[in-house]
């Protein structure tokens, strides 16, 4: 249709005004403005939806405008824009990067089959705030499983070429630290050392952009007193310099405007500037820099070259994403709707991202013999299973209330609505406990709305909503055997319940196919192999809390308790290394009530062997490139088939920064029949086993370094001599 | 009886083992055994508690010791060694630092009466966490709040001679950071950018240097990894380096030893190597570097240089304390316990600290003509007053109980326990309800005993303990009118109770007079003048909270609210930028319970008149030292004489780096009669006006600045315009 132009020559014709356009993706509900703006040569817009849409803005830009430069056309495909798969932070559950990437790849052709070319996904922040919506949104606390899924699902979204049918570009997102929102309220201020940047919040971005992340968003919080949108050491010296990103910076959702409320930028015009200078390619929102924009930034108040470097880096996605080449999408073929295929995938999905937290008289999977059934709870007949961040167009699910029928038919099936999710029910509760009394089992299925997770959704208070541990406290009551369906966009605190219920399946928001799926864990078709992405604390006031923290110098054995009488600090002398002094609350137990990782199964697994090759190996031979080897047999010794997920901790007890107690440096899940055994295997080498100083230096330094091969329960430690 | 030796001269003839010997203080609980560390050289011992015993011990290093070298005598007598005064906490709501001063120099007198010479204190830990214990040693979560009181407190225990009678040498702590541990749980790992750490919490260390400490203590934390007693860029370059101390770096209680378990050091010898070398000067507790030190530390391992700078640093203190031109105390001349002086002083204090929170039907003052109330509350009845950090021989309070019926002879008393601290208290809240019923006024003492605040003494919930709540509840049901005075060593959450409480008095742990001081308050003999030093916050969801907070991009115009249907992000375009995505909690009102800086009284104030002069200045001319008066007239415009806080708050709306919403640079307590005026004013220079940028540059910068001067509730902002 067209031959792609050589950029550099349309970049040599382009006027200061036609620039100035391409930075910038803007939002119109009216069809009219945006075609005007894609006439006018804008960059970029936003979600029109449909091919026949996407097709008249690309045929405005590709016809109409002065230099017939095509659109990107974003939307925010975060899990899925019409078959909606689990939330992200349910994928990274299931410790298996196939999920996120069916996702994506099937998301990738329902957009693009519709002229979308650019997803705001995948989120890789790092998130150790259960109080902030937005951890649903992300693969949880740990920075190397951030890292493993955030990669992954940048390739399956771009595929080989992003020229592709079912590819689009990916965008890694936010740049950086965002979910260190101070008191996990959004957009709150973060402050980070470097070290903890460095080891934390930029290694994802680091594994996505070495995954060829097409693009990278700027995050809407101030890092150490420097607005993100406006952070040039980040966005060009760290990101283009140090890691080669080649790529398109994004601004978030108004992020460039609002330095001015940051208290950076006087003007909406000082805003645009400090963006650009510091690397922003693209505004998102804001006054049209196209024709406000001309009066808003001259010419001589820029650095030419830094304008013409955003730009040649819009027009060289554009020319990846083949739109030179060909703006129109061919719309016999666009997706409207799941297909029976895509449901499949997402269905499989979902049922590898259950996490069976409690399991105590296995009363899961229900036994075919169990004849009367009460469900109750508001998740009883709800279809709020999407999650956060699902556009209207979103396919809806179904209910658990069909789904538990359907799978489990010859039981009988007692609905009861048991409690609303967020108003008193008094009246509800006690219908339901009524109930309970005539039945064999009882499911309750609770949890938090997808409402109340997601951007702008921070809870202070991260227990059940409403009145839903009522309801669970009167079933308890009732002495009747029950189960906890805990669906939620967030790790909760379970502490006023959860030792009352015998057993408890942690089900997220699962999407599209969410009831079929929990449905079939629920029966014991699926053995649910998921783990906790993102620790559970006893208390609210134990956050910030997650597995890889430093052991202090005073660690606890045990939690503290309250007591009237003083302590006499004056007579202590050495006594003050006991068990009093030490890092805990007086109020609770040490350590979480779900530890990332935990997670129970229909069966039982064991590490039978594990071993490092080589056991010793040099810092000199580690920094050219050489890897260790660990290996290990793990066993299914139960009596059902299940799926077994196998972690590779690293410690380093004595180094010149304090290590973590534990840095997950693999994972693996693995599927085994009951009695057979698996091999799994992870490759260390330096960005494994190194760390970073404050001091912005990568460091591997000799050492004895231990490497735990556990699946949770069953453990293997094998010791890894780094010599000089 | 001696004269001093030459310093120089003194440190040639020392050998390697008398040089380790110096660098350690040590507490033995038998007394032989510390007669024989000071005989075999040791530079430190702690807290004997008698002028008999210090002198012995003097004696023992003196005439029996290889270098006759006197001890450094350490206790820790933090806000009172028999005369207790209110706690840290409390001193800083007084917003007077005559209080804190108050208690420094009766606390250096009754300590150097007994031989002691050296105080663990003061501690100026910025602290933003109130589940954090030891928020009670501090002055609260403001840098220029706590920098003032810091300093204040250093050079009244020091004196203007360290060596005079009533003189102890001071010590800044916890050198740095303490108060960011994470989850406020004590010990726990630090993070903090450069920024940070320069702006918040290495400002009052700054300031209290300037004052001349004696001595700083390492802390516990990690801080960016490195844990303090390591640290030395902070302990050598920043601290010795930057600020010019010249004085003596301990460590804390088995700090140096706990480099292992933070993961930095292999055993103990290599441990101490680090601290030493880091620019630690002495170790404290730990195994004996005179006797295994020798064999733990050999002199080829440390660079020699250093060890003489250590053990110079803490020769110039013991000479710049007198010791070595006398060493003994006056055993005729010890205190034992308070005099009526002290107990003044102590009582003084007290009534300064207590603040009004509510008051809103003027209940408070209690008038005369109330003949019946019923006294009830765990604190009724209790001599917990003292707070943390006491020792067994600090002198005890007296109970409520006693000083109320004093204080208001004419009116019934009842007194009933109403509730238990900690324990289930059904039957008790029972009788008080009872009780109420037949009054006219009830006074509920509620609180947090003194146990529950301090070292390793970390809260998750910091709601008022056992059922006092219930108590609060039961009396507010019966319709008498009520007054809570609340006792507390950290903020509390009230979310639950204090809309139902129509007057309430903050009183904090004031100490050995503590009862008095509280009843002088009630009775209206003194009118309450004390602020909020640390932020209330409505849940604990909340922390960290503090006033100096940054605007962020999107700051809140209110709380959320929890609702279940989804907001269809997709559709929502340029909409996002409304009162639903801002930086908010769903579930939570906008702003903390009580703000920095609250505080009522029983008249009122008004902010008549403010004046920048000059209101235009240059960037050079602040360099160079000019200066900016502000100055304003507060008048009582109430009926009643009484004391006014006015503060004088900086805001920088457009900076280089974000700044706080409002920063304290500067404030006063002023008393005036009922419509008398008072003139306040403020100086404002290069330190105060400028801010620190994460690559560790001082900046100061043209701008237009807002200075507001106000008492909480009536403000006159000013306009300061700051030229290239």
């Amino acid at each position: 249709m067209m031959t792609c132009p050589d950029l550099d020559d349309l970049l040599a014709r382009m006027s200061w005004t036609d620039k100035l356009a391409q930075l910038q993706i803007i939002w119109r509900r009216d069809e009219a403005d945006a075609v005007g703006l894609a006439r006018g040569g804008i960059g970029a817009l936003f979600w029109p939806q449909s091919a026949e849409r996407t097709n008249a803005l690309q045929r405005a830009a590709v016809q109409e405008s002065a230099h017939g430069i095509p659109l990107l056309i974003g939307l925010d495909v975060i899990h899925g824009q019409f078959t909606i798969f689990p939330t992200p932070l349910a994928q990274a559950a299931s410790f298996d990067v196939a999920v996120a990437e069916a996702d994506a790849r099937v998301s990738a052709a329902e957009a693009r089959s519709g002229g979308v070319n650019w997803t705001f996904s995948p989120m890789v922040d790092v998130t150790r705030d259960p109080r902030w919506g937005r951890v649903v949104e992300g693969f949880g606390e740990d920075s190397f499983l951030a890292s493993t899924f955030g990669a992954a699902k940048v390739r399956a979204y771009q595929g080989h070429d992003l020229s592709g049918a079912g590819s689009i570009a990916a965008c890694l997102k936010h740049f950086v630290a965002y979910g260190a929102a101070e008191a996990g309220r959004d957009y709150n201020t973060t402050d980070v050392s470097w070290r903890r940047l460095r080891e934390t919040y930029l290694a994802p971005f680091r594994a996505g952009v070495a995954a060829g992340a097409a693009s990278v968003m700027a995050s809407f919080n101030s890092l150490n007193g420097t607005p993100m949108h406006a952070h040039r050491r980040l966005l060009t010296d760290v990101l283009s310099g140090e890691y080669g990103f080649e790529g398109v910076v994004v601004g978030d959702a108004e992020g460039v405007a609002q330095l001015v409320p940051h208290g950076v930028a006087k003007d909406e015009t000082d805003a645009v500037k400090l963006s650009l200078s510091a690397g922003l390619d693209i505004v998102m929102g804001g006054s049209e820099l196209a024709t406000d924009g001309v009066a808003l930034i001259e010419s001589s108040a820029m650095d030419a070259a830094r304008i013409d470097d955003a730009v040649m880096r819009i027009l060289r996605l554009k020319k990846a994403l083949g739109l030179f080449d060909n703006p129109y999408t061919d719309a016999s073929h666009e997706r409207s709707g799941p297909t029976p295929e895509t449901l499949d995938r997402a269905q499989w999905a979902a049922e590898r991202c259950v996490v069976l937290l409690k399991n105590d008289d296995a009363l899961l999977p229900v036994s075919s013999g169990a004849t009367r059934i009460l469900l109750t709870g508001p998740y009883a007949a709800s279809t709020d299973h999407l999650g956060a961040w699902v556009q209207h167009f979103g396919a809806v699910a179904g209910t658990l209330e069909d789904a538990l029928a359907a799978e489990i038919p010859d039981a009988t099936w007692t609905v009861s609505a048991g409690a609303d999710f967020l108003e008193p029910s008094a009246d509800q509760i006690a219908e339901a406990a009524a109930l309970a009394l005539e039945q064999d089992l009882v499911v309750i299925a609770v949890g938090e709305p997808s409402s109340l997770s997601g951007e702008a959704s921070s809870r202070a208070d991260i227990r059940l909503p409403g009145e839903q541990e009522r309801l669970i406290h009167a079933i308890a009551d009732t002495g009747v055997p029950f189960i906890v369906l805990l669906a939620t966009g967030r790790p909760l605190v379970v502490e006023d319940w959860v030792d009352r219920a015998p057993a408890v399946l942690l089900t997220w928001h699962l999407g599209t196919r969410a009831p079929e799926a929990i449905a079939r864990v629920v029966s014991g078709a699926v053995n649910p192999g998921g783990r906790v992405p993102m620790t559970f604390p006893r208390a609210v006031g134990q956050i910030p809390i997650h597995h890889d923290h430093e052991n202090t110098g005073r660690p606890a054995q045990s939690g503290g308790s309250m007591a009237v009488d003083r302590w006499d600090v004056g007579l202590q002398g050495p006594n003050n290394l006991d068990d009093y002094y030490t890092s805990k609350f007086l109020d609770l137990e040490k350590g979480p009530r779900f530890a990332f990782g935990d997670g129970l199964r229909y069966t039982r697994f064991a590490v039978e062997t594990a071993s490092a090759l080589p056991a010793e190996i040099s810092v000199a031979d580690l920094c050219a490139g050489a890897r260790v080897t660990v290996s290990a047999t793990v066993r299914n010794v139960g009596d059902r088939a299940g799926d077994e997920v196998v972690f590779a901790y690293l410690a380093d007890p004595v180094a010149s920064i304090a290590q973590p107690v534990q840095r997950l440096r693999g994972f693996t899940r693995v599927s085994m029949d009951a009695g057979a055994a698996a091999s799994v295997s992870f490759e260390l080498g330096g960005d494994e086993l190194g760390f970073w100083d404050d001091e912005n230096h990568f460091v591997v330094e000799p050492g004895e370094l231990v490497i735990t091969v556990t699946d949770g329960t069953d453990s293997r430690a094998l010791r890894l001599v780094v010599t000089e």
